[in-house]
C-alpha cells in the first residue's frame, strides 16, 4: 500500500503545474505552480483534477490549496484558451473546466483555501467549492467573480457557488458589477472565513485543519455530500447543454472582439 | 432616433402618476406621483410598468425609482381596489400588480431605489425589486412587508423576492409580525444597502451610479436574467393561478370585513 | 367548550415527559420533563407532538418550549433507541422523529424556544424548528446539530432547517465538524434571536409574546405556511424513504459499533 502510494506521488510529482507535498498527518498540499498567474488552462485544470484524485486515492486526510509563488492565487480561466478557438477546441477545454469543479467542490475530504495571492474568476470559484478559505492580508489580494467586469458571464454553477457562499443578495450586486473584494470586505460578507497576516497564514491553516482531522471522517464525507450533491447535479446532468451555451455565447463575434481587445491590453502592459 | 425618444418622451410626460425625467448618462428618473401617498392603483401600477418598459425600448442605461413627494416612496398596494369589488374587477388589478412587478424586477437595466419616504407593502416590494437600495434617515421612513399586521397574507412572489433579499429566517419573523424597520434596522439586516442623509441622498444615488453604468452592459443584463429569472418563472408559469389565489382569498367575507373596518379607520384618521 | 378544555387539560397532564401549563392570553408552556437530559425517545417524542397538537385544537394563542429542569434544554434522540434494535423498532423509532418535527414545524400558532440548557442535536433541530428563539447566557448552555462529531448524519429534513436558519455556508461549517456554539457565537451567526441571563428568560419571553399575540392570527398563520411547507414537504412526500435510509444507515455494523463505544463510553462516565 505504502509502495503504490509512493509510485503515485512519483507519478504526481510529475505535473507540472500542480506541485504536491504530504503533510503530516496526512494532509496533501497542492500548490498552483503554472507561472506567472496560475493561469487556469487545459494543463493546470487536468492537473488540479488529477492530483485532487489522486490523494483522495491515496488516502489524505485533507488538502490545502495555495498557490507556489504567493501574490496571485489563480487569474482564473485561460482568455488564450477561448480566442480564435474552434468549437471543438472550446468543447474540450469547458470540460475541463467542468470536470475540475466536479473534483474540487465534491471532494470527500476536507479541503481548505490558503489564499496566498490575487483570487480573481476561476481563482474565486476554486476557493468559494472549498470547505474553508483562509486569506492573506494585502492590498493587492482580492478576491471575487469579475467576469461581467470582463465583458463575460460566469457560468450558472459559479452563480450557484457564490449564492451558497454569500447569499442572493450580495451575490447579485457583486455579479453584476464584478467586483473585486478586498480582504476585508471579503472577510465581513462571508466569502472568507479568515484574514490573516501573510506570515501567519501557515500556522492558522494547520490549527484549523486540528479541527476538520479529530471529526469522524465517513460522517463528514457523507454530510459533505449531502450538503452539495443537489448543487453539483444541477451541473452533472446538465453537462452537455452547459458545454453548447458556452460555445455559443464565446464564439460570438462580439465577445471575440471584446476578447481580442482584453489580449491586446495585456500584452501592451507586459511589455512596460 | 433621438426624435423617436423625444416623441416617447412626451407620450410618458402625459403619464399622470410618474413623473419622468432623464439625467446625464441616459439615466431615467421615475417619480411616483400620485397624491397623497403613492397609492397602487390600477393607474400607478400601470403609469409603472409603461415607463419602465418605454425608457428600456429608448436605451436608457439606468433608472432611478423614487417618489416626486418625499415623505412616502409609496403606501403599497391600493385597498380600495380590493374593497366592495367584482371577481372581474380583482382579476384586473392583481394582474396590473404582477405585470409592474415583472417588469421592474427584470428590468435589464441597472435600477437603484431612492427610498425617500416611508415604503411600507407593495412599496418596499418595489425597493427589494431594484438593484440597488439607498433609503432616507428619518424616524417616520420605515420599510418592510406588513401585509399580515393588516390581516393578509403577501402573495408567495413578494415572500420569494424577501427570502433572496434577507435569507429565509429573517423574512420568517418579518412577514409574519408584519415588521415595518426602522433604517438603521433596514440596513444592518441588508434590506437596504444604504442609510444616508436625506439631504445627501441624490449625491448618493449619482456616486453609485458610476459604478453600475462602468459596467459592460450586455453582459451586466445577462447575468441579472441568470440570477432572477427562476423567481420570476414561478410567478410568470402560474399567473392564472396566482390571480384565482388571490380573488379567492380577498373576496372571502372575512377579509371583506377587515379591509372595511380598515377603511373606516383611515376616513375617520383623514378627517381629524 | 371550557370544559372540554379542561378535561383536555387533564389528559395533557398525564403525559409524563411533558408538562403543561396555560399561562395568560390562552399561551401554552410545554416543558420537557424527561429526567435527567430530556432524551427524545418515543415517550417524549410522542408526549410532544400530542401535547402540541392537543393545545393548538384547544385553541390556544402560542406555545413556549423549556425544559423543566433547566441545564438541559433536550439532549437530542435517544441513542439506546438505535442501538441493538430490530428493523421494525428503528422504523417505530425515526417515524416519532419524523411525527414530532412535522408538528413544531408547522405548527399554526407562534411558537418560542426559551432555551434555558444545552441543545445538542434533535435539541437544536426542536428549536430551530420555532419562530424565535431565547438562549440563557450560560457557558454549559450550548447548540449545535453535533451528529457528524458522534459518527451519525444528521437527516436531510435538519439540515434543511439549519439552512433555513443560518444558511448554506455556515451551515456546511457547522454540519462537517458537528460544532456545538456558545450562545455568543449562536447570537453572531443568527442561531438564536437573543441571548439573555438566565433570570431574564421569562420575562423576555413574555415581552416578546406579545408581539406575536397582536398580529391577527389566521393571516399569520397563513403566512408561516407559506413560508415553511414546501419545505415540510420535502419530507412529506418522502417519508417512506427518509425511514429506509435511516434504517438501512443505523443498522450498520460500523455504525452500531460506534454507538455501542460511546454508550459504554457515557456508563463510564456517569458512574464516576
Amino acid at each position: 500500500m505504502l509502495s503504490r502510494q509512493v509510485l503515485n506521488r512519483v507519478a504526481i510529482s510529475r505535473l507540472s503545474s500542480v506541485k504536491v507535498d504530504m503533510m503530516p498527518h496526512g494532509v496533501a498540499s497542492l500548490a498552483f505552480n503554472a507561472p506567472p498567474v496560475n493561469t487556469l488552462n487545459k494543463q493546470l485544470l487536468s492537473d488540479i483534477k488529477t492530483s485532487v484524485d489522486q490523494v483522495v486515492a491515496d488516502g489524505a486526510s485533507a488538502i490545502v490549496f495555495s498557490s507556489a509563488k504567493p501574490g496571485v492565487f489563480s487569474s482564473g480561466l485561460d482568455i488564450f484558451s477561448m480566442y480564435g478557438k474552434t468549437d471543438d477546441e472550446l468543447r474540450e477545454f469547458w470540460q475541463h473546466v467542468q470536470d475540475m469543479w466536479l473534483s474540487v467542490y465534491m471532494c470527500p475530504i476536507p479541503t481548505i483555501a490558503a489564499i496566498n495571492g490575487a483570487s480573481p474568476a476561476g481563482g474565486c470559484q476554486i476557493a468559494m467549492s472549498c470547505d474553508y478559505r483562509i486569506m492573506a492580508k494585502h492590498p493587492k489580494i482580492v478576491i471575487g467573480l469579475n467576469e461581467t467586469a470582463l465583458g463575460i458571464v460566469a457560468p450558472t454553477w459559479f452563480v450557484d457557488t457564490m449564492i451558497n457562499t454569500i447569499g442572493q443578495r450580495e451575490t447579485e450586486w457583486a455579479l453584476q458589477l464584478g467586483h473585486l473584494y478586498s480582504g476585508e470586505h471579503a472577510l465581513k460578507i462571508g466569502l472568507v472565513d479568515e484574514l490573516v497576516e501573510p506570515d501567519d497564514m501557515m500556522e492558522r491553516v494547520i490549527e484549523n485543519l486540528k479541527l476538520w482531522l479529530k471529526v469522524p471522517p465517513k460522517a463528514r464525507a457523507i454530510t459533505k455530500q449531502l450538503l452539495r450533491q443537489e448543487t453539483a447535479n444541477k451541473l452533472i446532468r446538465n453537462k452537455e447543454q452547459d458545454i453548447e451555451t458556452f460555445v455559443k455565447l464565446v464564439s460570438q463575434p462580439s465577445v471575440q472582439k471584446d476578447l481580442g481587445r482584453y489580449i491586446e491590453m495585456m500584452k501592451a502592459k507586459s511589455k512596460k
